[in-house]
C-alpha cells in the first residue's frame, strides 16, 4: 500500500511503495497496441472512434488506469501524524494516455488533428479529476526515451497524476507567481511573454494563440516553454480551435528538437492551475497571477549530483543559441511551421 | 564566459556556459593519477605527504582547480538587471578533490585514516573559501558511477563549489530549519535525531559522534543521511578525532550500500552552514537552527519526468526496509562496523 510522507524540514512529499526490486512487466504483446485492449486495466475514456464499445480496437487515443499506480482514487484521504512526522494515505489518481494505436509512432509523427485529440484527452481528464475536492493538483507529463526515465513500453504515451497535496515544484511556481503579482499587480508569465516577444532572441516559434520560447534561465540544453499568448490560468479551459493551434505548434517544436538533437530523450510537463475547490479561500489571486504553460526538457545530458543536491543547474547551451538553432534548423521554412 | 541567471518566477539560479557540444577530455593518461600531476591545473593543496614540493607525486589527497570550472574566483561579483531579468557574473570556485593517487580505488576501499584525510581536505577548503565574503555557500558533492552523472575520469574524486548565491536546495533546508526553530525553538535535525534514535527502525548505524539513518521521507531507494549527534552548524569545525570517527562510519555505510546494491551509483552531498559574513545580519538564528549533514543518494533507478517536474518523488523502497537491509547485510557483525 502506498503512503505519502512529508520531509519535516523542506516540506517535500514522497510517495512510498514497497515494490523493490521492481518486477519487470511480462514480456509479450504491448498492452498499448490496438487489439490488446484486454491487457490494460479497464478503459477510462477513448477518443477518435464512434459507435465503438469500450476496451475494443478502433480508438485513436485511449486513457486507462496505470497497472501499478503510485496513487489510488479509492483510498480515503487521511492526513495523520506519525510520531513527530506528517503522513497521508496514497489518495489520488494515476492514469495513462495511450497517444496512438500504432506501436512505432512518436507523438511528433502524429497528424496535427491526432495530437489535438491527445490534448483533448489531457483537458478532459484534468476537468474530471478536478471535480474531486480531495485532488489538489493534476499533473500531466510525458517521458520519451530511456534517458528521460521512460520505464513503460516505448509505445507513445503520457501520464496523468492527481495529487492530494501540492507538489513542491508547482508550489514554487505558484508562490513565485503570487509574490510577483503582489508586488507588481501583473502576471509574471505575461511579463515574460511581452519581454520575449519584444526581444525576440529567445523566441523559437509563435502561432495564433501560443508562443514557444527558450527560457532566460534554462536549466537544461534546449529547454523550451510553450505559453498561451492570452492570460489563462487553466489549460483545460482551452477551446478546440486553440487546441488544434497548440497541437500544430507542439508538433513543430518536437520536430525542431528532433532535427537539432537527433531524436533526443525529453520530459514534457504541463503546469495547469491547481484545484481551487480543494482549498477554499487559499488561492485568492490565482486567476490573475497564474498562467498555464508546458515545459519541454530535452535530456541530452545526465542530471548530475550538483543539480540534484543544490537545485542549482549548470547549462552548457545558452537559450539564445538554443532558440536560434531550433528556429533556423534545416528546412523549417520549406516544411512550414505548424503545418501537420 | 559563464554567467548566472535567475528564473523570474521560482528564483532558481542557473549557470550558463556556451560549451555545447561538450568536448570529451583527451584520451590518454588519467590526470588524477600519481605521476601525472602536470596534467591538472596547479595544485591548491595536498595532504598525506611531508617535505614534498607542489605538483609532484607523494600525496594521498590532492586538491586542484577544475579544468573547466563552472565558476571562477577571479570574476568580479556583479549582480545586474538584464532588461526584466536578474543576472550575475560567474564568480565562485570549482575545485576537485582527488581522493587517492591510485586509479582503481573507490572511496569505500580506502583506509579509515585515508578517508579522514579526504574529509580534512573538504573542511580545509570550505574554511578557506568562506574567507571570501563574496562566497555565500560552499557545497561538497561526489558522483560515483555513470547513472549518478559522473563525467570526469572514474578515478575517485569529489568536487567543491563555492557559490555567490544560496542554491535553491540549500535555501529550502535553511528556510525549513529556520521556520521549525521559530515555532518550536528547537533544531529540526536534533528533533529528527532524537526521534530516530528512540524509534530505531530507520537507524542504519551509529558511532561515537555520528548517526546514519534512512530518512522518514526518503526520495530515493536506500537514501542515507549522516548527522553529528551533537548540534553543530558547520562541518568544517569538526575536530580531528571526530573526523576519524566520521571516516569510519562513512566507509562502513558505503560498504553496506555496495554489499546491498552491488556497487551502486550514488551522489553524496555535504550540507554545511552558509557563509554568515557574506550576508551580515541575515542568518541570525542559524547557529541554533541549522545542523550540518551528509546525504547519500544511491541511484539504482533513473529520476523520471514526474520527479523532475513536480519535486514529488515516488520511492519503491520504504526507509524502514532500507535501514533493515543495510543494517543486517552479510557479515557486518563479523567485520565490525566502523573498523577501517
Amino acid at each position: 500500500m502506498s503512503a505519502l510522507r512529508k520531509d519535516p524540514c523542506t516540506g517535500r512529499w514522497v510517495v512510498l511503495e514497497d515494490l523493490w526490486p521492481v518486477r519487470p512487466l511480462e514480456p509479450g504483446a504491448c498492452p498499448f497496441c490496438a487489439g490488446n485492449e484486454s491487457l490494460t486495466p479497464p478503459e477510462i475514456a477513448a477518443w477518435g472512434s464512434t459507435g465503438r464499445g469500450p476496451n475494443l480496437a478502433g480508438w485513436k487515443v485511449r486513457v486507462v488506469a496505470n497497472l501499478r499506480p503510485a496513487l489510488r482514487i479509492e483510498e480515503p484521504l487521511a492526513r495523520r501524524a506519525e510520531r513527530m512526522y506528517d503522513a497521508a494515505c496514497g489518495t489520488g489518481a494515476h492514469e495513462i494516455v495511450i497517444e496512438t494505436p500504432e506501436h512505432e509512432d512518436r507523438l511528433s509523427q502524429l497528424s496535427r488533428e491526432h495530437i489535438a485529440l491527445v490534448l483533448s484527452a489531457w483537458a478532459a481528464r484534468i476537468t474530471d479529476l478536478k471535480r474531486d475536492r480531495r485532488i489538489r493538483a493534476v499533473f500531466v507529463f510525458k517521458n520519451q526515451g530511456v534517458m528521460a526515465g521512460a520505464a513503460l513500453p516505448s509505445h507513445a504515451h503520457s501520464q496523468i497524476i492527481g495529487l492530494p497535496v501540492t507538489p513542491k515544484a508547482l508550489k514554487e511556481i505558484l508562490d513565485g507567481a503570487r509574490t510577483h503579482f503582489r508586488i507588481k499587480e501583473r502576471c509574471v508569465f505575461c511579463d515574460i511573454l511581452r519581454e520575449e516577444l519584444e526581444d525576440g532572441r529567445r523566441v523559437i516559434e509563435t502561432s495564433e494563440h501560443f508562443a514557444a520560447i527558450a527560457p532566460f534561465a534554462s536549466r537544461h540544453p534546449f529547454e523550451c516553454c510553450i505559453l498561451p499568448r492570452e492570460h489563462t490560468p487553466d489549460f483545460e479551459t482551452t477551446g478546440s480551435d486553440a487546441l488544434l493551434d497548440l497541437a500544430g505548434l507542439l508538433k513543430s517544436l518536437l520536430r525542431r528538437l528532433e532535427s537539432t538533437l537527433a531524436e533526443p530523450a525529453f520530459n514534457l510537463f504541463l503546469y495547469s492551475g491547481p484545484n481551487r475547490d480543494s482549498r477554499p479561500g487559499y488561492w485568492t489571486t490565482l486567476d490573475q497571477d497564474f498562467h498555464w504553460h508546458i515545459a519541454v526538457l530535452p535530456r541530452p545530458t545526465q542530471v548530475a549530483g550538483f543539480e540534484v543536491g543544490t537545485g542549482f543547474y549548470s547549462n552548457p547551451v545558452s537559450p539564445e543559441r538554443a532558440a536560434a538553432e531550433l528556429r533556423n534548423g534545416p528546412d523549417w521554412t520549406a516544411q512550414g511551421a505548424g503545418a501537420s
